[in-house]
């Protein structure tokens, strides 16, 4: 018996192949198709030769799949899972078992997009509403958004607002000082390029002064005092500024909400109902505001409209998405949602209710004050006589001590300059409670010490308003009625596990069960982000590792992983480049030269980072026109900070002049800051660090793999080159200053779902993962071959290729036929399939990305439908059918419409419901027919619709 | 602040909570309708309060769910994952982390009911017709059945089909001396109280001599050797004797199948398959025939046929149900078949396909060789030269040292009289071998000792045939692929998670998922059965605490946990009662009294276990006659050992008369075995063992919230009185022998999932578990309460009260319409339920058991239906509708029916598709419409149809 080598049979069960769609056998016959000789000839006609990379990428041997759990296993024995009474905006809380099944670990939930087709998207629609419901109902507001990436930066969204409100009256933002110190840092971040000032101080006593657009006040305080914040948020009101107020969703149970003390707008996080620390997040921020300035509300917000019938449906509302975002007018760049984490937040209100949140958090209260009567009792009087679950006590020259007496008892407490925060949370034990006082020196008896406890809620400031009042959150109270509902409505939903996600720029691929295992174990789950580095090893560890991969991937030298979203890597990129010039005495430099074609998140982030935007032209084939470029950086060359470009194009297209451009860009003194969206389309093949670009984002939920969870969370780590490494952001938890503050709250962003990426690139390897490169230009091709010939493919390189996504033209049809891009995405709904990316980048046209993940038999599927759709259109053509009265205008099907008796449709009932022979035992239904976009802009309904409303829409 | 106690508001977050439907409200409301004051006042109506239990249960303070996992935690710390070569019928195995999440952690899959009703049960009815194609294939053999308990019972039934087809001619069995032991013990409690004889040898020589009616072989054998069956099957078949071979299904991928060496019968476990040991089980076990035996093929076959438009459909063959068994005629007690587990082992297989299964053996097999080559070298050649992954080598005295010396690496072998056996399988790495040479005192480097290994099949022995050719085997390769199969299949399934299904006798309740967390944990799963049992003092932990909580609620003495379904409680129960008989002298003690109402495997078991069975009649009550019972007992006072009797009765009532039933059978000498079939409506109110009952089994898998898993797992411990411990079944893995063998293979039977039924418990409390059965009586009697009316009840006890259940009568409605039991099962399914219990006990009826855990706004929706229907049967006897035109009759109704362009019905398509108002777009669809029961009978197809017909059913 000789040696053992990997023979055909070993490769069919690694990872590599399990995540890759097509056979080796399937390969071959699309190279035909393709009319490409092998992949690497096919990659040589795709790429430009001058930025293939040379040597393969060295990223260690791959592990199976067992392999990786156990090496994860032990990763996970390098955290240290402590009692962190730290507070700071994260609490300990208990994710209710069915949730964490059924919705955390369940891909019905977690590959779902981004509800952006509203009509296969009502079951995440709804649990968006009730959050929404949940947050309005909670602060008291009137318009509540469907989350945003945490408190921090909800609370710079929050200053944005109230800036734009005010229309330029002042530069200055008011910040109360017992708003938590990473809240601070970010606000910091944001408001520097901005030119805004922050006041910071005790709105009691140093609002009177100021004169500011706004103030933001925390509720209760970072310290745990409950203040009545109704005299500073009278005065912000009275010098018309707008009232922020920073809330714990828990604490609103028992006290007065924001809008009730007179604020405009509150923030926070939905952390705690449910959601695991997870070292940082992911979790979802808040915001709710009063009705007067929801068209200013930042992020997604899901609105009530109505469907072709009439019937109710939910959608994504105020057109608050990437493509719309306002580019170089916006005062935000917010794309992401957390849509998994509110969707969770959402499910914990639904199961405990308002009586249940009630009764957690007057537990959680109960404990806080018999720990305070035991410290009392020690001589450790809490500073604030109000609070609710979180104390604040001076200890002076003793609070290291105490501190460390806490770690002894595996507890982390929050230690200041002389002082303890403890913050009690809905996990916290009577024995907690004993440790702690332990620490402080005493052996008191829980029980004891409770008989003589008070209460500490103001009584003014008590809650006397009811909440979550819908049906809702009444009639899911048993396992077996949630479980249910869950599954109700993630049947109406159409994610990954049932059919292709053909969209172009979202890379929908797989999400592999194993890497999304290490996720939900507490060692990952259940760390606080300032908990004691040495309780998180294992996390670091794998940043480490993560980092170091990264840059073998990209060619850079440094890698941040603090960005929470592919739009805030943008940010924090501009804001390194911004950091490098002042720091080399050109603060002047603030041109920012953006394509014309380039996403809208790239003006937006530009103008937060305090640039300029000017816009490069593009040629007929959608790529940079050169001459322009070089005519707008001589123009500008002064003040020329930085071009941001994407490669592969938002075209989908290789670009033979990247390296050119760089260069361009390099000579008058700018950086190439280099969208990292298309980066799926070079792992392995090309590295923007090795071709001319300074830095890039990543986004990990497209090419490494994080699930789109619904429409978040995502991650935007940034790579630099060497000279842009002292620029990446800081974070006040880490020792050392730095130039650039923190854009995220936490200092490794959403830290437990780094995991993910990281179990990605060990199960793939190099190979894997060049492969998996390959495969997806592969099925964007054979896609552009099989499509062209019924819908021309817009965009390819010289050589007639397209990158990992193409774009095909339907508007010569609407010409032809009516027929418009909306009529057939609506109409693949029919066919069991998500639509395309629709008119992004180019106004009424499909840009298709079928990844690497999708088999040939899936993609063939696809490309069926659109080639019979298109016969459909001809019969258009032909006169068979108005366009009013086709197919495709009365799509999707729904079984209202099949369940018509009387039927006078020019089609019959099958080809309508069930079109070229799709399945009709296993047909994917939508549940409603296609949502009436004008009316629900028009009747804005994002919260508690009448319950009249509810049960018209089951029928 | 006073000390705590628990409020209403606590109440509600509580896992009673949780586990119950009904809200406290929604219970006053109940009680109204069934004019009950109270829930005390319900239950003194519905039990005699001669049996009600004085003290309330006593099983400590119950945790929450956070509690109860962390206590998990602990107990699976005291279990220590070791590295098992001990082999003997259980091998380590990769279950792909997508099938673990996606079936075996998904309640869409282990919540669903045995598939009686085929149009809601394709989704796993298909994926257990590829079970049987894979078991067809790899035996090489025509019919296989969809699993069997375990393999030692599987050797067991085939023995008695052996038997059966000699139809008397000789008492004798073969059994090689290379069957497991486990296997033999097993077969011989199964043939000594039948009478039947085993010869056990060596084939090559012992079988001449032999005049059996059957003989079974082991390929490979438990030693490892394969040796060539072919001439011991051919003296089996020559003297008309059937030929069973237990066969291992990796091995088969490269060896010569069974059918091929000319068995009849192959039989085997197929755990291997990417099923976790678990410490026992639970796995499938499977049996394969030639198509002569088919319709004595034991256990559930799944058949296909076709539905009412002629397309095919999936369903249980051969009518092979509990209700069906052959009674006292049966040779066989099995209902409970393994379900969930085959399901995953074909998923396995699908995922693969035969390329990898294939490459799998072979790399297995590799390994054995190279450890053998190894060996050799360190002077312990193997005992056999042919082998496929197995060796035993001897090794005189130095055995024991090895073996420990084996430990120390974490590695467990079989350690026999100077003998070990090292059996490798799909988890052992090159790492595990040379730790093994370390054992047998070598340092090897498995590089160098591989090369010089050579091969170790038989070259004559070599599969030469293909198998798994069908299309399901082939294209599943990449995880999205499978895992869209997957979803697919259970989308076709109308399971717990969508629906209340009120199943009469089947106990449906919540089974929740905190329950069903620690079964994956590796502590639980990956321990071998015969490891040592300081490996497994977890496990053990948990074993006595369960028993002495099992004893505390049913009043016993003493549990055994070894059963693995509810008969083989049965049939455990009964030989402990034989062998009382026996050791006191009175072995002729054979006459078994059961009511003619008795589930039918309680007279199979008798049978199996050696008694005569004499039938008691009931009265119209449904209540057993005790003037005849009286009478059988006084007739048969000198032989009687037992009644088999179920409490509260298979009609759902609480009789009467049960202490005086008891005394009757006591006074002549004889035992009560109490069917624990209805524990449930017990538990916390009265217990067998304190009102006269000797023994019981216990369906865990009912009463202990075990999810049924489509078919199985279950489990049945038995309990009984102190005197009849010493005949509680044995165990050759236990160092004492004991009166009475074992009737599992493993000792504690399907061990890994009684951690479902401990947390349960614990969970739940005493209180928590009394709660749930005063629920489950009201809501059984709420049910009884509004269904009187439109369909009456046909058996109360003497206050109007029903137990748990309730049996409504709709004959007189055929007479009165022509619409049968059958028309109204399958119209639920158009109201989006699963019908009751059709037919059982009362032919005609229906049998309603809505569980605890049912809100009522479900039990209202399905009463609400169950009105509609009758309403809808109105309509028919008013001349509306003829029956046979009648929506009743073309239910259930499918997307086939409504796409219809031509509808041609009395009805209207809403009337069919959506009666009374059910939900449009949430609308459960059946994928097939009804089955032909006769035309599947009578072309009986259970495994690989022509590619053709799937076509054609995918339209």
């Amino acid at each position: 018996m000789t040696a053992h080598r990997r023979s055909a049979d070993e490769a069919a069960t690694t990872f590599v192949r399990r995540h890759i769609g097509p056979s080796p056998r399937d390969i071959q016959a699309m190279l035909e198709t393709v009319g490409a000789k092998s992949l690497g000839a096919l990659m040589a006609e795709t790429l430009p030769s001058s930025i293939r990379q040379k040597a393969p990428l060295d990223l260690g041997t791959p592990l199976s799949e067992t392999e990786a759990l156990s090496h994860m296993r032990e990763m996970a024995s390098q955290n240290h899972v402590f009692t962190s009474l730290i507070g700071q905006g994260y609490s300990g809380t208990v994710l209710p078992t069915v949730i964490q099944r059924n919705i955390l670990e369940n891909p019905a939930w977690y590959t779902a997009y981004t509800p952006y087709q509203p009509e296969i998207s009502q079951g995440r629609l709804e649990a968006l509403f009730n959050f929404q419901t949940m947050i309005c109902d909670l602060t008291g507001l009137d318009v509540a958004n469907a989350s945003l990436l945490d408190e921090a930066t909800a609370a710079a969204e929050a200053m944005a607002l109230a800036e734009r409100a005010a229309q330029g009256k002042t530069k200055a933002f008011f910040v109360d000082h017992e708003v938590h110190p990473q809240t601070l840092a970010v606000l910091r971040t944001r408001a520097e390029p901005l030119g805004w000032q922050l006041i910071v101080g005790d709105p009691a006593s140093d609002l009177d002064k100021a004169e500011v657009f706004g103030g933001l006040l925390q509720y209760p305080g970072t310290s745990g005092a409950v203040r009545d914040l109704r005299p500073a948020i009278a005065g912000l009101r009275a010098r018309g500024a707008l009232a922020v107020v920073s809330a714990d969703l828990l604490a609103l149970t028992l006290l007065a909400s924001p809008g009730e003390l007179g604020a405009d707008i509150a923030i926070g996080s939905a952390q705690r109902f449910g959601v695991p620390m997870g070292y940082g997040g992911p979790h979802a921020a808040y915001m709710a505001v009063r009705d007067a300035l929801k068209r200013s509300l930042p992020g997604r917000i899901v609105g009530l409209s109505i469907d072709s019938r009439g019937q109710p449906a939910y959608r994504l509302a105020l057109q608050t998405r990437e493509q719309h975002i306002r580019r170089e007018k916006a005062t935000s760049n917010i794309c992401t949602a957390q849509v998994l984490l509110a969707v969770i937040a959402s499910m914990y209100a639904v199961y405990h209710g308002p009586e249940g949140l009630t009764h957690i958090a007057r537990t959680v209260h109960r404990r806080a004050c018999v720990l305070a009567a035991g410290l009392r009792q020690l001589g450790f009087a809490p500073q604030s006589a109000a609070f609710f679950d979180t104390l604040t006590v001076d200890a002076g020259a003793r609070a290291g001590e105490i501190a460390a007496r806490a770690l002894a008892e595996r507890i982390n407490l929050r230690l200041g300059e002389g002082t303890l925060g403890i913050a009690l949370d809905e996990a916290t034990s009577p024995k907690d409670v004993e440790a702690v006082w332990r620490a402080f020196g005493g052996k008191l008896a829980y029980a004891e010490v409770e008989a003589g406890a008070r209460e500490a809620l103001p009584a003014e400031l008590k809650r006397a308003t009811a909440f979550l009042t819908h049906p809702v959150f009444h009639a899911h109270r048993s396992e077996t009625e949630l479980l249910r509902y869950m599954r109700k409505l993630s049947d109406r939903d159409l994610a990954l596990d049932r059919a292709m996600i053909p969209l172009g720029s979202c890379t929908m691929k797989l999400n592999a069960t194993t890497e999304m295992i290490p996720l939900t174990w507490p060692e990952f789950g259940e760390l606080h982000p300032f908990a004691p580095r040495d309780q998180a090893e294992g996390y670091h560890a794998l940043f480490q590792r993560l980092e170091r991969w990264l840059c073998e991937i990209t060619g850079y030298d440094a890698v941040s992983l603090q960005p929470n979203s592919g739009a805030q890597g943008e940010y924090a990129g501009l804001l390194a480049i911004r950091g490098y010039h002042a720091a080399r005495g050109e603060p002047h430099r603030k041109v920012c030269l953006i394509p014309s074609s380039a996403h809208g998140t790239n003006p937006a982030s530009a103008h937060m980072a305090g640039m300029e935007v000017v816009v490069v032209a593009c040629d007929s084939r959608g790529d940079v026109d050169v001459a322009d470029l070089r005519a707008k950086a001589e123009k500008h060359s002064q003040d020329l900070a930085a071009i941001m470009i994407t490669y592969p194009s938002t075209h989908g297209v290789f670009e033979e002049h990247i390296s050119e451009i760089c260069e361009i860009v390099h000579g008058h003194g700018g950086q190439v800051y280099l969208d990292g969206a298309n980066l799926n389309a070079q792992v392995g093949l090309s590295r923007p660090g090795d071709y001319g670009a300074d830095v890039s984002h990543l986004n990990l939920h497209k090419t490494f793999c994080i699930p789109h969870g619904g429409g978040g969370p995502g991650m935007g780590p940034i790579g630099v080159r060497a000279h842009l490494a002292p620029f990446l952001p800081g974070h006040p938890d880490s020792a050392a200053p730095t130039a650039v503050g923190p854009v995220s709250a936490a200092a490794f962003g959403s830290a437990s779902i780094l995991t993910i990426s990281y179990i990605y690139i060990l199960l793939m390897g190099g190979e894997g993962l060049t492969r998996a490169t390959e495969m997806a230009i592969l099925n964007a091709n054979y896609i552009a071959s099989r499509l062209d010939p019924h819908f021309p493919v817009l965009y390819r390189n010289a050589k007639g290729r397209v990158a990992h996504e193409c774009i095909v033209d339907p508007r010569p049809l609407k010409t032809s036929s009516g027929v418009t891009v909306d009529d057939i995405a609506k109409r693949l709904i029919d066919y069991g399939f998500h639509a395309p990316t629709m008119s992004f980048p180019v106004p009424g046209t499909l840009m298709i990305e079928p990844t690497e993940s999708e088999s040939k038999a899936e993609i063939d599927r696809f490309c069926d439908a659109m080639i019979a759709i298109r016969q459909e259109i001809a019969e258009i053509e032909s006169g068979r059918w108005k366009v009013e009265a086709s197919p495709l205008r009365h799509a999707p099907h729904t079984v209202h419409d099949i369940a018509d008796d009387l039927w006078q449709r020019a089609y019959s009932r099958a080809e309508g419901c069930f079109p070229a022979g799709t399945s009709r035992s296993d047909k994917y239904w939508s549940p409603v027919g296609r949502v009436d976009n004008v009316y629900g802009d028009r009747n804005l309904v994002c919260s508690c619709p009448p319950v009249a409303d509810y049960a018209q829409a089951a029928e």
